[in-house]
């Protein structure tokens, strides 16, 4: 092998394909872990205006817990009303109902819409902070070979996939290059100054180049026209109509009284979903057309323009006016629902988001099933090559998404045909609509994601809620509750205090600490996780570190019921807010779950969410990716550590100490 | 002249010498009216740790009118209880005292602490994001002459600064340059990403040179030590004794329970002031000494270390433990009470900030005092120049931020005595802190300025309170409410909706609309506003623009109180919401004072907090920094655009009108 052949080898544990959300939520883990990875995309540069723009509150919760949140909320539209609109009895259109938001106190997030665009910046910017990984640009796969002998040794490189990366001599080296979508310029007047410079694309090189990467792992989020899918022959099944859909983010000149609310409107006409979007922007979503799914002619899309988008609009909205002079983006969705028969090979090649699930965008839930996906199998996979998680777990990514792809489907052909069928009866869709809504809304806001049980999920025997802690369950997400820092008296939300930052949490509930007996429950458990009772050694040095981040995968984190002032941080025993040679105690381990006159949202109800009681307690075991993976009293440590030993791997240190 | 000599002499319409936080609040309104201005200081690098670090509610209301309080919420530190420890009945330090925040409704956001390089990047983003002003480093001012004859013609150039731009070949090039803070180094994994890029200095010229600016106004952002002030003669008063303090941030190792609590420690060994900051670190001021200011050898700073304050927090602390691994910055501050005799001369040139007065660190108001004086001087400087506003107006700067200054220093007086003065009782001191706290509440988090009655701000005769609107008092912020948008739903404060984007602001507190009397009111207000009654036009169109950025310098901005469901936005009179071309309706301009079950803190009290009539309303002016300058019923247009005549320059269609 000459030196020049040489130099366009490689190797990496990761390799990701496709830089959109999906797949920047699973570089997100690779940054957090430190895990040699890199991504890739065929596009020259992101995605700065228009696509996906819906965010649901479970997203928004993990945006949280990734550090970010806050920057969603300055800058994107909250919809807190569903309104419906259908001719009334003198033919014009009437709100004939305003559906407020449901359970408020589900979530400290509501749905908002935001461009995808600043969803990219965000993700970002969060992996640029943690490390040194970087999307590489203008990059096209060619080739996939698998070496399907390998699949078992996790240490191998069962991967090859040969890529171009485009140079200057490319006539395609400038593809996917948002300058201009659909005839709007792109530029510094209409971004955000933290997007200007990712406007021009990287320093490209001088020839087209050939690379060949070899990699423990890949993980395939390209989208819905999936490269890796296809080179996997996973086949896709579903609907074979494709609905069209016109699309179009404007700013509305129009009467229409909602036009800043989100609204369904209802004609003889035809439907169109509207939503408000942030910097004024209003998304019009309006079905065109629909086709055979596979015809080779499948519909002229040339045909349809901004300007016949635009009539739809006018038309449906009658009597009522619609034009705009500012359009920021535009396109035509042509999608079926159709959902990948598999979304793993061996589970060291894994497809993510639209790569598996194909749907209608109306619901504002593709791009968050997509990156939820991509968190899920990123943390996976990351820690599997950190050497930290059994390689057995990697398993639990299509058994948890998979039937959720599935159930996402099911939703989308409940939903599709309130905006595709034509002129039913106005009443019978507004009906239609709410029960769906109620049918589906703990899925669509991602409040519930049924995981089943696993390694990861220990469920009880007959899938009953656990009696002291009757509202944690194993497979869903921890009831976001603010909390009160014990040490310093700020308050925070769990989903931001349960950073993402790559660790499984125990979440001790300490209960009434004041109380005696309580103090003694406290003390076993100390002993406990001490090491110092049972057959056990302590589960924080049980396990393999994560190289370069933690020394240990398994963190601890108390949550106690005493009112706030009684009682002190010192009041605790130490292995609840470890010493730390340079960071002194911890001091953002202690919280306290007490009302707090300065933030109304702190409201001392934290243990009533969970369905714990206040004396007693409960034991939880929470997931790097924030879902509850093992509940338990404070007595159950030994339970605690079968759970984390079926999960991780043991130290060195440990397997010494066993034989 | 020949063209080398031309190349060094340039002529800005504004000139900010000193780019710290003061500064810096002056740029940003030079950014927002798009006035050509230039911003130079002597330092090579922007602030990256320690500094200034307290941050009142009335700067972060500011912050969210300009839009980035949601940052500083991010990463800062509440302080929400004050806690006073002195020795017990036993000799050891016991908790005297926990004072809680007072009158936590009174403003969204509460004392935080973030270190001043941090609120210099925001800034700097801010500026970025409204137009191309750049901060110029490494420039030194070497002379200020100044022509007199010129000060009442407002286009005339009577400021002439030479100053040195510090090239390679200078000695002092790297001045200045936070690489290196008191022993410790500045590098990224000390920064936040977005810091990153200014750790470098900029590109320097090979040589240096010398360059002579022509500016109509000099605003000095210079410091204590301003040399703007020196060059003005304008002598400095005030106390001769100056107190040495040390100041240290470090993450403790300590077990001094209240050390992540804003504390005081009061021990016959002296007093020291704990202030939790952001990412675990926490400050501690320590006074060291004090000597007699003037005194040519004033004091050795050098034997001054970080672990002389060390051993003095320890020595104050025992027998709690101190110490630390961990520090970010240190320094020594040398500062006295005094106070410049004169903030400007002729109001061509304006000192702000630390140039004006100077005090003791600890109560965390000087930043906060420097960045409004720069804040005020700002927005006056640059909607002159825009040729917006009247000259005289300029004047208001000296009468309402001079008093400030000598209130500063008043405060300072009664309170930097409990640190400084040797073993006091220690009950005494803990009651003086009360006393002092109690009386200066309202002036210290910045809720009440006192600006006095000017053509900005028309009092009522007798000073008293308006009868409609008893809370809204001319001269004062308007005391924060979260409202809801008619519109779209969303809710939003009133510091963040009344966006400091250079404008003046008419409120219009509409009442309730569906009372028949008061429809009638509105439509009154509405010929009003359109110039159809009286003898006056429509303010709207009535004055001069603001080249570039706004057709006129007066916005509406309406908050009606009936129940939001109740009520339509083409309810209301088109005025209200004004049409344009592209934006369409303006659905940002019209808000409803409703609870809102989705926001806890939209709860339909801002009437109340206004002390406004739900059904009769108000008329209020708010000018550009947020300030309310005049308070009338809705009936009231002709006082109103009296006032405003009293401010503004009227606009060339206007004189015409007249003439």
């Amino acid at each position: 092998m000459d030196k020049e052949q040489e130099s366009t080898q490689s190797q990496t544990d990761v390799l990701i394909i496709g830089a959109g959300p999906c797949g920047l939520m699973a570089a997100y883990w690779m940054a957090r872990y430190g895990v040699n990875a890199r991504i890739i995309d065929n596009r020259a540069t992101k995605v700065f205006q228009g696509h996906a723009d819906g965010l649901r509150s479970r997203t928004l919760e993990l945006f949280d817990s990734m550090g970010f949140q806050h920057r969603v909320m300055q800058e994107g539209s909250i919809s807190t009303e569903a309104n419906i609109w259908v001719p009334g009895p003198e033919g014009k259109l009437v709100r004939q109902a305003q559906i407020d938001i449901f359970r408020v106190d589900e979530s400290p997030f509501h749905n908002t819409c935001l461009n995808q665009g600043r969803i990219e910046r965000f993700l970002l910017d969060s992996i640029r902070e943690h490390s040194d990984l970087d999307v590489e640009r203008s990059v096209i796969a060619d080739s996939l070979e698998y070496d399907e002998k390998l699949s078992d040794d996790p240490d191998a490189y069962p991967i090859t996939v040969k890529v171009r990366v485009l140079g200057e001599d490319d006539p395609n080296s400038s593809c996917g290059q948002e300058t201009e979508v659909a005839g709007i310029e792109v530029n510094r007047s209409n971004l955000l100054p933290d997007d200007w410079a990712d406007l021009a694309p990287r320093k490209k090189p001088q020839k087209t180049q050939v690379e060949t990467i070899r990699a423990k792992y890949l993980i395939g989020c390209d989208g819905a026209h999936s490269w890796t899918r296809k080179q996997l022959n996973i086949p896709v099944e579903g609907s074979n109509t494709d609905h069209i859909w016109g699309v179009i983010d404007v700013k509305p000149v129009s009467d229409f009284p909602d036009v800043r609310r989100l609204s369904v409107v209802i004609n003889a006409a035809g439907t169109i979903l509207v939503i408000p979007r942030e910097r004024g922007l209003v998304r019009f979503y309006v079905p065109v057309q629909t086709c055979e799914a596979g015809a080779t002619d499948r519909f002229d899309r040339s045909k349809i323009t901004s300007d016949l988008i635009r009539e739809r609009v006018q038309a449906i909205f009658a009597p009522f006016t619609f034009n705009f002079k500012e359009c920021s983006w535009w396109t035509v969705y042509q999608v079926g629902q159709r959902i990948a028969t598999q979304s793993t090979k061996d589970n060291r090649i894994f497809l993510a988001g639209d790569a598996v699930h194909t749907h209608s965008p109306k619901m504002g839930l593709g791009m968050n099933m997509s990156m939820q996906d991509g968190f899920n199998v990123g943390w996976k996979v990351a820690l599997a090559v950190a050497g930290t998680l059994k390689p057995k777990v990697l398993g639990t990514y299509a058994l948890e998404r998979h039937p959720l792809a599935e159930m996402l489907l099911d939703f989308d052909r409940h939903w599709s045909p309130i905006f595709t069928d034509q002129k039913p009866g106005a009443d019978t869709k507004a009906s239609d609509m709410a029960l769906i809504a109620g049918k589906f809304e703990d899925f669509a806001d991602g409040w519930k994601v049924f995981y089943p049980a696993s390694s990861l999920v220990w469920k009880s025997e007959d899938n009953a809620t656990f009696p002291f802690a009757r509202h944690m369950i194993p497979g869903e997400r921890v009831r976001p509750a603010k909390l009160r820092n014990q040490a310093g008296g700020g308050t925070i939300w769990t989903t931001r205090a349960l950073e993402s930052d790559g660790r499984f949490r125990i979440l001790v509930l300490a209960g009434d600490i004041r109380n005696p007996t309580q103090q003694q429950r406290i003390e076993t458990l100390t002993q406990g996780l001490a090491g110092q009772t049972g057959s056990s050694s302590s589960p924080f040095n049980r396990y393999m570190e994560i190289p370069g981040r933690f020394k240990s995968p398994v963190d601890v984190f108390t949550i106690h019921a005493s009112p706030w002032k009684e009682v002190e941080l010192f009041d605790f025993p130490e292995i609840l807010r470890p010493f730390d040679p340079v960071e002194g105690w911890a001091y953002d381990k202690i919280w306290c779950d007490d009302a707090c006159m300065f933030d109304r949202y702190c409201d001392g109800t934290a243990y009533e969410k969970w369905g714990v009681d206040r004396v007693l307690g409960a034991l939880v075991v929470v997931r790097p990716d924030q879902y509850i993976g093992w509940v338990g009293e404070l007595s159950d440590v030994d339970e605690l550590t079968r759970y984390l030993d079926g999960i991780l791997l043991k130290s060195t240190d440990e397997v010494d100490q066993v034989l």
